[in-house]
C-alpha cells in the first residue's frame, strides 16, 4: 500500500492476488464476503457468522477448518485516539483515508513506530509534498526488530539527508486534539470529529495534520480462544508443523497463528505475508487429508525506504545471548559492484555465530543499495541447514562486475568473522 | 575490459587492483615486471628469468615458490590467424588495440565463441556504433558451456531482438584475407600486413573487418610440466586442497591450474576470477607456512550481456547423468519483483536433483533480467551443503516488492521439482 500513496502503483485494486468470484469460477469454493465468523462449536463442527449487510445469521459445518483470521493494528490505549487524522495503515480502507488525507493538502506527518511500514510510509509522505514528516520511536534506534543500533545508523543517516524528522527514544504520551483547527473530519453518524493537532511524546510536544500508528500488530485469535482452542506465543493460535491446533480438525495460518524457529526451535509470532503464504497453503492441504510439513522459519524480513535496502535472518548477537548460544559477531562494509563499475553502491553486513558448534550461523543483518535480498535469503537458507561460519566463507560465489565485486562480501564478512573468532580463542 | 571498450568505463587503468610498485611500498615484496620466467629447477630451488628489456638472465632462489602464471587464448590453428584484425582480448593491450579499430570506424564484427567473453563484447561493439555483429559458434546454442538450449534460447532472442547476428552450428575454418582492402595494418617489423576480409565458417562465408577469437583459453602451465610437475585435468597445474603441486614447496593457483568439484568431488578447469583470487590467497598463506584449505567449486558463473543476466552453478541434467546422477530437473517462469510493481523483470530458474539421494540439489541455470547473483550464489551454497531439494524449498526467503514476488523464485522452482520427481514416481 506505501507504494499506492505515493503513486508508484496507480490503484489499490492492483494489488488485489485474487478476487473472492475467481474462487467460484476456478475452483468452485465459495467465499462468503461481508460475513462476519462470530463462533466456531468445535462439537458440532459448525461455524455461525453473521451477513453484515442484511445481520442474518447463518451457520456453515465443517468436517475441517481453517481459521486465517490474520492481525489487527496494536492501537495503544492513550487518549485522543479516535481523532480525525489519525490513521492505521491495514486494509484499503486505511490507505485510501490515507492517499486522500494527502491529496487533501496535508503538509506534515507524524508516524509513531520505526519499523517496516513507517519506514515505507515515510518515503510515502516525503514523495508526496508531505514537507514534514517526523517518526517517533520508543527504542533508542530506528527499526527495532530487525537491525542494531549500529547499522539503523546508517538507514536513520540515509532518512535524514532525505529531510526526514527522527524522535528516538521517545514514547508517544497523548495525541492533542484541535480547538482551533476543526477541520473536515465527519464521523460515520454524521457528527464532526474534532481533529488531530500535534501529539505529546515523553519529550515534546509536536505539531501534525496526520498521525500514523505502525506500532505493530495483534492476532485475532479471539474466535479460538473462544472455541478452547490453545493459544501461544504473544497470543497467537498455537499451531503444530502441520498447522494444526489443539483441536485436531482445526488448523490456522497466517498473521493470526504461532510459527516455530527453525534457529532456535521455539515458537514465535513474526506476521509476514511470505510466512502467511507458506503457512495457508500447507494447512489448506492437511485440512483436505495431506501430510505437508511447514519447516519452520528464520524470521527473515527485508524492506526499502528510499534508496536503501534493510534486512535481517535468524538471531541478533543479544537474542542469540538469551538464546544460551556464545556468540561473535562482525561486520563488514564492501560494495555492491566492482569497484571500478557505474553506480557502485555500498553494502554493510553483519553476521552472528556462535564460537561453539564448530561456528554455526547464528543470525544476519543487511543493509545496502541493492543486492540485500539474495544475501539475506542465502543466510536463512544456511541456518536451515545449521552452515557453520566456514562454510559461509566459502561457498563458490559467481561475480560479474554490473552485479559483484569479485571477492562476494558475505564470503569477506565470513572470513574476517572467523579471524575475530580465532583471535579472541588466542587472548 | 569489455566496459572499458563500450565506454563504462574510461580507462584500462581503472581496471587495475594494486599497481607493482604498491607491493613494494606496502609490504616490502619486490615485483620483477618485464620479466619471463623460463625455467624452475626444482632441487636448486631456483628460477631462472629473462629481463625483457636488457635480455639478461637472472637467478632467483625460493624456499617455497608460487606457480600463478594464468592462461592464454586458445588460437585455433587455421589459415589466417596471423591477419591484421584478428583480435584476442587477454590483457590491456589486446583492448586498447579493439578499442582503437573501433573508434577508427569498423563497421562489421565477427565474434567466434558465443562464450561469456563473446557475449560481453558483442554488447559493447554494438553500443559502440559497430553496425554488423556476428556470433559464431560451433554449438547448437549459445554459451554451450553455461546454459543448456531452453535457456540459451531467451538468450538469443534477447541478443537477436539487439540486432546481434547469430550463426549457431558453425564452424570457423578459415580466415579470408584482404585483397582489394589493404588497410593501415603494420607489424611491428614495419611490414604492412594483410587486413581480415572476413571469415569461412563450415555453412557459410561472412565479410568483416574485425574478427574477434573468444574460442576459450588454456593453461600456461609448460614451465611446472618443464620442471617434472604433474599436470592435470585439460593440462593444468594439478593441485591438491592446500594447491601444493606435486612437489611440496611448489604451489600453483588461479588460471594455470586445476580446481576440484565439491559437487563431483573431482579436478576441473574452470579459469575465472573469483576461484584465482581465492586459491592465491590459500597459496600465499601455505607458502609461507599456513595450512589453509581450499574447499573447492561449484562451477559457479555468471555474466550479463545488454539487459539479461545469465549464470550457472554445480551440474546441468547432462552432466549429472554422465557423473552417474539420477538426475531430475524443473524450469520454471517468474518475476523478479511483486507483479504490481513496476519494471518487473521476468526470470527463469532450472533446478537439477538428485532422484536418489533424498533429492540432493546437483546444479541450477538461470536467466533473468536482475537476481540472478543472489539466486546462484544461494545454490551454490546448497551445494556445499549437499542440501536436498526439500530445503531449497523450505528456507525462508524474505520479500519486499520492489526485489521479489511474495513466493521466492527459488522455492517455487524447488517445489515444482519435487511434484515432477513424485508424479514420475508415481508412473
Amino acid at each position: 500500500m506505501p507504494y499506492v500513496i505515493e503513486g508508484l502503483i496507480d490503484s489499490f485494486e492492483k494489488l488485489i492476488e485474487r478476487p473472492a468470484d475467481e474462487f467460484k469460477r476456478q475452483y468452485d469454493i465459495d467465499v462468503l464476503v461481508n460475513t462476519r465468523a462470530e463462533r466456531i462449536d468445535p462439537l458440532q463442527q459448525k461455524v455461525s457468522a453473521i451477513n453484515l449487510k442484511n445481520h442474518k445469521r447463518i451457520f456453515v459445518d465443517y468436517d475441517s477448518l481453517v481459521i486465517a483470521t490474520g492481525a489487527r493494528p496494536f492501537v495503544p490505549p492513550i487518549r485522543g485516539i479516535h481523532l480525525e487524522g489519525v490513521v492505521l495503515l491495514r486494509n484499503y480502507g486505511d490507505g485510501e483515508k490515507i492517499k486522500s488525507l494527502i491529496t487533501n493538502g496535508v503538509d506534515s506527518a507524524i508516524i509513531v513506530g520505526a519499523g517496516l511500514i513507517g519506514l515505507e510510509m515515510a518515503e510515502s509522505f516525503k514523495k508526496n509534498g508531505v514537507d514534514n514528516v517526523t517518526i517517533v520511536e520508543m527504542a533508542d534506534h530506528i527499526l527495532p526488530n530487525i537491525l542494531d543500533g549500529d547499522l539503523a545508523k546508517i538507514v536513520e543517516k540515509h532518512l535524514q539527508d532525505r529531510g526526514v524528522i527522527l524522535k528516538l527514544g521517545e514514547k508517544l504520551v497523548e495525541i492533542l486534539g484541535g480547538e482551533g483547527g476543526v477541520g473536515n473530519g465527519e464521523s460515520k453518524n454524521g457528527n464532526r470529529r474534532e481533529r488531530v493537532r500535534g501529539i505529546k511524546t515523553t519529550k515534546d510536544s509536536i505539531e501534525s495534520d496526520l498521525i500514523l500508528l505502525g506500532t505493530g500488530v495483534r492476532p485475532n485469535s479471539e474466535i479460538a480462544r473462544n472455541a478452547g482452542i490453545d493459544l501461544g506465543y504473544a497470543n497467537a493460535i498455537k499451531v503444530d508443523e502441520y498447522m494444526r491446533t489443539s483441536i485436531s480438525n482445526i488448523f490456522a495460518a497466517g498473521d493470526c497463528a504461532t510459527a516455530t524457529s527453525y534457529v532456535t526451535v521455539k515458537d514465535t509470532y513474526l506476521p509476514l505475508g511470505t510466512t502467511a503464504n507458506k503457512q495457508g497453503r500447507i494447512a489448506g492441504e492437511n485440512a483436505a487429508g495431506g501430510n505437508a510439513i511447514f519447516r519452520g522459519i528464520a524470521g527473515s524480513a527485508i524492506s526499502k525506504s528510499f534508496d536503501l535496502y534493510f534486512g535481517r535472518t535468524g538471531l541478533s548477537f543479544e537474542e542469540a545471548l538469551k538464546e544460551g548460544f556464545e556468540p561473535a559477531e562482525e561486520t563488514i562494509e564492501s560494495i555492491t559492484r566492482s569497484g571500478y563499475y557505474p553506480d557502485n553502491k555500498p553494502i554493510w553486513i553483519k553476521i552472528v555465530s556462535d564460537k561453539k558448534n564448530n561456528g554455526r550461523i547464528l543470525g544476519s543483518q543487511i543493509v545496502g543499495g541493492e543486492g540485500v535480498k539474495g544475501r539475506i535469503d542465502l543466510v536463512a537458507l544456511a541456518l536451515l541447514l545449521n552452515a557453520n561460519i566456514a562454510d559461509l566463507a566459502s561457498y563458490d560465489a559467481c561475480y560479474v562486475p554490473p552485479a559483484s565485486p569479485v571477492w562476494e562480501p558475505v564470503n569477506i564478512a565470513a572470513s574476517q568473522l572467523i579471524k575475530v573468532i580465532k583471535s579472541k580463542s588466542i587472548l
